[in-house]
C-alpha cells in the first residue's frame, strides 16, 4: 500500500511511522507547506520521500489529509477533483460538519471517508510524532452512508492494522461529542494556565511549586493556537454549549464554597468520581 | 531513625516505603484508625509494625502526620502533648494557616515542623502508594521560625534523602500558592468530570471517545472526596478568590466565542502556552 500524507506535524507524522512499522504501508509519502518540516520527516524517518501536492495524490493508494482543520476546507475539494475510483481519501480532523459541507455533492464524495483517530498530545511538529500513540485508542468513522463501501473498509483496515478500536458517529453527534471530550478540556487548561500565570507575575515561588495534580490539569494549555483556533472555529456553537455547562458546574461549586455547604460539596465529589467509570475504558 | 507515620494512605504509605527503600529509615511503625489499612501496609511490606497512637509517638524520632487535613487538627495538639525535645513532628498536609493555628503557643510548637511535599496521585489508600512519588519534587517548608533548628535540620534530612527540593514559604503565601498550583485543579476536574457525566446520561457513546486530552484533564476527579473536602474547608478563602479568577477567565474564552474574535482567542492561548516555562521545571 502506498500512503500519501498531507501535513506530517504531530498525528500525519505518528501515523506515517505506525503503519510503516507495521507493514500496512510499504511506501509513505509525505506533503507539507513547510520544508523544513519534510526535512525534518525525512531525517527521522517518518516519510519515504516528500513530493508536492498533485504528485502526491495520484501516487496514492490512500490519501491521509492531516493539516489543521482550517487548511482541510480548502484542501479536501482540491484533492477530491484528482482522486480516481480506485484510490481512497481520509481526513483526520477534529471537527466534522463544515467540512463535510464543503464536499457535499462532490462527484467524487464517495472517495472520501470521514475518519477521527482520538489520540494526541499537547506538542506538535513531526519532531513530535511517536510511534505509540494511538495504540488502542478509538476512531471515529463519520457518515459513512455517504462513502463507497470499499473506501469505508480501506479506512477500517488501515485502522485496526494499528490496532484502533472502530465507532461510527453521524457529523454532527461527533461534533458535539468531541467539544464534550475534547475541546473543553483544553479550554479549561489554557484559562486555568492564565488563571496561574497571572498571579505569577506577583510571585515567584509558583515555579517551584508546580507538581503533581497542576501539570497533568495544565499540560494541554501547551498545545499550539494554529491547530486548535481552527478547531474551535469550526465547532463554536457546541463549545460554546458546553463551555457554559461548564461555567455552570464552577459556578455551583463557588456557590456552596460562598455557603459553606461541604455536605452538598462532598456529594458533587463523589458524583465526579463516577468519571472512573469512562476513564478506565 | 526510627519513623512513626500516622495515617497510612497515599502520601503515608509512599512515604514509608520511600524512607525505608533509601535506608533513611531503619524501622517504620504505622498507626491508622483502619485496622484494613494496617492490615494492608503490613502485607504490602509499606510498614514493618503497627503501634496505637500513643506508643507509636513514644517510639519514634520522627513522628509523620499524614491523615486528611481535618484530622490533623485535633491530631497535632494531641501528639504535641506526648512529644520530647528529642524528638521531631512534621504533618504533610496541604492546608497550613488553620493547622498552624491549632497549635500556636503550645509548650512544644518547636518540636514541630509544617512540611508539604508537593506530590499526589488521584489514588487514595496503601494499595496507592508507590516508593518514587516524591523523587525530585518539591517540598515546602512552614513558618520554620517557629520550630526547633535541630527539628528543621531532621526534617530537611528526611527529605533530601528521597531526594527532594526545598522552599521555605510563611503559612499564609502557602496556602494562596497551593490554592494556585493544586486545589483550583481539583476544582476544575471535577466539573469537567460533572459536564461530562451530565451529557452521558443521554449518550452512552462518550465512553468511547475518552482518550487523549480528556483523561489527563479529567484524572483528578478520581480524588477522594475525604481527603478533598477538609482541604476546600480549611483553605475556603483563597479557593474561592481562584475559583472567581478561573471563572473569569473561562468567561473571557466565553466572549470571545460568541464574538467570534478568533484573532484574540489565539492572542490567549499564546500567553497560555507560556505556562511551559514552569512546566519544564
Amino acid at each position: 500500500m502506498i500512503i500519501t500524507i498531507i501535513g506530517i506535524g504531530l498525528i500525519g507524522g505518528s501515523l506515517a511511522i505506525t503503519l510503516k512499522e507495521n507493514g500496512f504501508a510499504q511506501r509513505i509519502i509525505g506533503v507539507d507547506v513547510s520544508q523544513d518540516n519534510l526535512d525534518k520527516a525525512i531525517r527521522r524517518r517518518l516519510i519515504d520521500e516528500e513530493m508536492g501536492l498533485e504528485e502526491g495524490i495520484s501516487a496514492a493508494d490512500i490519501v491521509v489529509l492531516a493539516t489543521p482543520v482550517d487548511v482541510m476546507l480548502r484542501l479536501l475539494p482540491q484533492i477530491l477533483d484528482r482522486i480516481s475510483s480506485q484510490q481512497t481519501v481520509i481526513d483526520v480532523g477534529s471537527t466534522k460538519e463544515r467540512l463535510l459541507e464543503a464536499v457535499k455533492g462532490h462527484p467524487a464524495r464517495e472517495r472520501y471517508v470521514a475518519t477521527h483517530p482520538m489520540a494526541g498530545t499537547e506538542h506538535s511538529g513531526p519532531e513530535a510524532a511517536i510511534p505509540n500513540l494511538f495504540d488502542h485508542k478509538c476512531t471515529v468513522l463519520i457518515d459513512v452512508g455517504d462513502s463507497a463501501p470499499d473506501a469505508v473498509e480501506m479506512a477500517e483496515r488501515l485502522y485496526r492494522s494499528i490496532p484502533m478500536r472502530i465507532v461510527q458517529l453521524d457529523c454532527l453527534s461527533h461534533d458535539v461529542h468531541t467539544a464534550y471530550v475534547s475541546h473543553i478540556s483544553h479550554i479549561s487548561s489554557f484559562a486555568l494556565a492564565l488563571t496561574v500565570l497571572a498571579k505569577e507575575k506577583d510571585e515567584s515561588h509558583i515555579f517551584e511549586l508546580a507538581s503533581g495534580g497542576f501539570d497533568s490539569t495544565v499540560r494541554l494549555a501547551k498545545s499550539s493556537p494554529d491547530m486548535w483556533v481552527p478547531i474551535f472555529r469550526q465547532n463554536r456553537d457546541n463549545v460554546l454549549d458546553v463551555l457554559d455547562e461548564h461555567i455552570q458546574q464552577l459556578a455551583r461549586f463557588r456557590s456552596l464554597l460562598i455557603k459553606k455547604d461541604f455536605d452538598t460539596f462532598y456529594q458533587l465529589i463523589e458524583e465526579a468520581n463516577q468519571i472512573s467509570r469512562i476513564l478506565k475504558k
